[in-house]
């Protein structure tokens, strides 16, 4: 028996010290298969690297495997004029998604769908590109200042969207009657912003939605919230990482009333509010006062929302009005759902869209480290804004960015490798054909199989298993084909045998 | 017992002749439970219409439900000022994706995904709005004219992709000598193209990509094309439906070298050749001698492109030159992978891209209705264009658009109606709670419910059951809670117990 490459012998690749079967001399050294057409005039390549892959191949522009007949020796053809370096990285704020980042989006995304399912949610999409039109609010929102919007060929004002739910309010205001109530609808979508300052921020995101339409009572809400925490609880997350802050707009509603504050300010006022602990709070006074709120409302407003008592709230607005009904209503049902412990009243929530009318929340990680994770609320107005017949409705949404920085920080990030169920490879140039069988055999019985597609040193071949964590190597070797057999390799015990291609599982 | 109203004696929902325990007097009649705060108010709803449903839970202004305490009773919050019916179509040439248009693209979508997984493809994804200098080429193709490009708000030339070949170039030149060649790599993406005339065409589509780099030899197109075929026979197309034309850009090559034109007419007149079938010969004829070909070599040219045998081009260009060997070498595999009959040779094939180099194939529909339903072929010299160093590649793009019509046409379509494992539902408002920790209990175990969040009436609830497939209703009423249990009923068989909650599964 030949030796083996020492490198070879690490314990997941090694073989076994029982009879090597699998590898005659002819092929295992590379250098002695027979060389196929496209290699005779090719450098030593070093396949690992995309540097020094030479593509003779198809470019031997005058070598002596492209001459004869009528058509003689070609030069590459030439599919471009220019040849200048582009720039290689995505556009600035965007995302490239190599597999390895693939692998992580698919992993979170399958999460959010899953647990959509597990709550009977159906899955709908929109146009990334929506009309401007479709996001023009004037309450002055971040979200609306950073529209990624343009003009497109044809002078219509169109807008890459920054949120999901303007489009949902849109299809459902179009499907009108032919909708069964409630919906319960969740989307995973890109969303866009647009800043001019460089702050670092990305200009897209993904988003996870999911809407309650038609159910007017505090169980949509209730019910949103059991997602996100069934969500956490799936990915790892517990409540001594994470927590929601709740309140409700109407909280708010009641403060600016009992002020005769005019209703037309009420989203604006939102709007600033959203930005205490992010601004100082003399620049929170500075806007409440240009919305034009006394400096007594401005005051009690401020020190209703620094409450976080539910108890201390009923004090001073006391307990006949919706907001504390509303909130009871939701701390009552949290316990039924099982997630008390992740929420908690917080007065200075208000979220920072202008179209929340009723409860209001959003998930923070408890070191306070980070940005909000995700948000919500009921929005029972925003369809009339749009000209349609108004319908109870709540909804969050879920970014992709602040989570995984969660889970960075958490030690949470799963390790998620390239998995293959098999490689299949010739050992001789003229078994490819039986390799190409082989394979359609296996992924015809559901087995994946990446097919070695060139002449390969075996040493090349199972560095390839390894990184694709494989389970099993399907050797075509000449020896064993003649007895219409193939070798098979267990990559984790080591086992090998031989066996009939029929019978091959 | 109480009767049951005769709505409910469907096959699949009616009650067995078994006591019904489950439904008491007061749990069946909807009139009879505890009417909800927020319902006091509110007219008889229709919660199959949308525009029926009001919304009096949250706008009750004035409403005796409202008053008290300090916050008195309120008026709608105001979060927008202006309430003209917007336009509540997508943007022209878009589309949504509500629930039933959703479940067939993600049926298409995980087919794409789990072909690609089984032949061992790695996902990637690239950000869709890429710079426009990615898709400039002077080669006159329909993609390049169609660019639906902009200028964004910092003055920067943008495009949403009209395909995703150019960014995995991009962002394989970015990863530079960190990747393992070969490169097996699949995308699902959305592409763009922006058309000033209106031809009813659609301006985005989904587009599978498989892309191999790294490769020189026809085994990675040959296993291309068997990804495609193993996709079309899980969906049940067969080799009687579809077809694949094969041909190989050095065909042309081979032909234009011998007029001594030169080489940087290529792409051009590959993109005028693409057009035949779809424009009048004459027109073909007119773009070709445009491009500089004198007449003889537009006949030989166009003789030599009629050509359906491979052996008889070989009489023409001789047997020694690579676009015979190429083309002998994929048919030779095409049997080895077991689609021989899926694929001919046809010179006329050359594809609209300018980057081709070598083979080339599309797909389409036998009975010759349909555009081409995918395409694809060898692009060795792409790389380069940016300014990197060429990798050999191929690959080839599906849309999701011609694919759909042909399922249509033969009648393939497959059904797919919403799937919830449970539906959930309270008998009595106060049990609302338990009827959320029943759904907690149940999703827990992996089970999806459709919990009704608001009292309804069982016919209701039953109808609910049976839009959304559910296999089991699980009714919380009184009685049987007070004995710690629920109501369970199969509604496939329409067998129903009761069952400690404890013991549910």
């Amino acid at each position: 028996m030949p030796p083996f490459p020492s490198s070879l012998l690490n314990p997941r690749l090694s073989f076994s010290l029982k009879p090597l079967f699998l590898f005659t001399q002819s092929s295992i050294a590379p250098q002695q298969f027979p060389v196929p057409r496209q290699l005779i005039s090719a450098k030593p390549r070093n396949f690992s690297s995309v540097a020094s892959v030479q593509t003779s191949a198809t470019d031997n522009g005058g070598s002596s495997s492209g001459g004869g007949g009528r058509s003689g020796a070609l030069s590459p053809p030439p599919v471009a004029e220019e040849f200048q370096r582009i720039d290689v990285n995505p556009p600035k704020g965007t995302r490239d998604f190599p597999p390895e980042d693939m692998r992580l989006r698919n992993w979170l995304f399958n999460h959010f769908r899953e647990v959509s399912r597990l709550f009977g949610f159906e899955e709908v999409d929109y146009p990334v590109l929506e009309s401007e039109a479709l996001f023009i609010r004037k309450a002055g929102e971040e979200i609306r200042d950073q529209l990624y919007c343009f003009e497109d060929r044809g002078n219509r004002r169109v807008a890459l969207r920054p949120e999901l739910t303007p489009s949902l309010a849109r299809l459902v205001i179009q499907k009108g009657k032919s909708l069964s109530l409630p919906l319960k609808w969740f989307a995973v979508g890109q969303c866009w912003r647009y800043e001019r300052m460089t702050r670092g921020r990305r200009r897209e995101h993904y988003q996870w939605n999911m809407d309650i339409l038609g159910v007017p009572e505090v169980t949509a809400e209730a019910e949103l919230i059991s997602s996100i925490v069934t969500f956490f609880k799936r990915i790892g997350i517990s409540e001594s990482d994470v927590g929601f802050k709740v309140s409700s707009r109407k909280v708010l509603q009641e403060v600016l009333r009992c002020y005769s504050v005019p209703e037309n300010l009420f989203g604006k006022v939102c709007i600033v509010i959203d930005k205490i602990e992010k601004i100082p709070i003399d620049e929170i006074k500075r806007e409440l006062k240009a919305t034009g709120l006394s400096e007594e409302a401005i005051e009690e407003l401020l020190q209703v929302l620094s409450i976080k008592s539910l108890t201390k709230l009923e004090e001073i607005l006391g307990g006949a009005g919706e907001a504390i009904a509303d909130l009871k209503q939701l701390f009552s049902l949290a316990e039924k759902f099982g997630y008390s412990e992740w929420i908690q009243f917080d007065a200075s929530v208000v979220r920072g869209l202008a179209y929340y009318t009723g409860i209001v929340f959003e998930g923070f990680d408890r070191e306070g480290k980070l940005r909000a994770i995700c948000g919500g609320g009921r929005y029972d107005r925003l369809l009339s804004t749009f000209g349609g017949d108004d319908i109870p409705a709540c909804g969050f949404g879920f970014g992709d960015a602040v989570i995984v920085e969660l889970l960075k920080e958490k030690g949470l990030l799963p390790e998620l490798g390239l998995e293959v169920d098999n490689i299949v490879c010739a050992l001789d140039y003229d078994l490819q054909g039986v390799a190409a069988t082989v394979a359609t055999k296996l992924r015809g019985k559901g087995q994946s199989v990446d097919l070695v597609l060139e002449s390969k040193p075996l040493k090349w071949v199972f560095k390839r298993a390894a990184r694709a964590n494989a389970e099993r190597l399907i050797l075509v070797g000449n020896t064993e084909w003649q007895k219409g057999m193939v070798g098979v390799k267990i990559l984790s015990s080591g086992e090998q045998y031989e066996i009939k291609l029929d019978e091959l599982e």
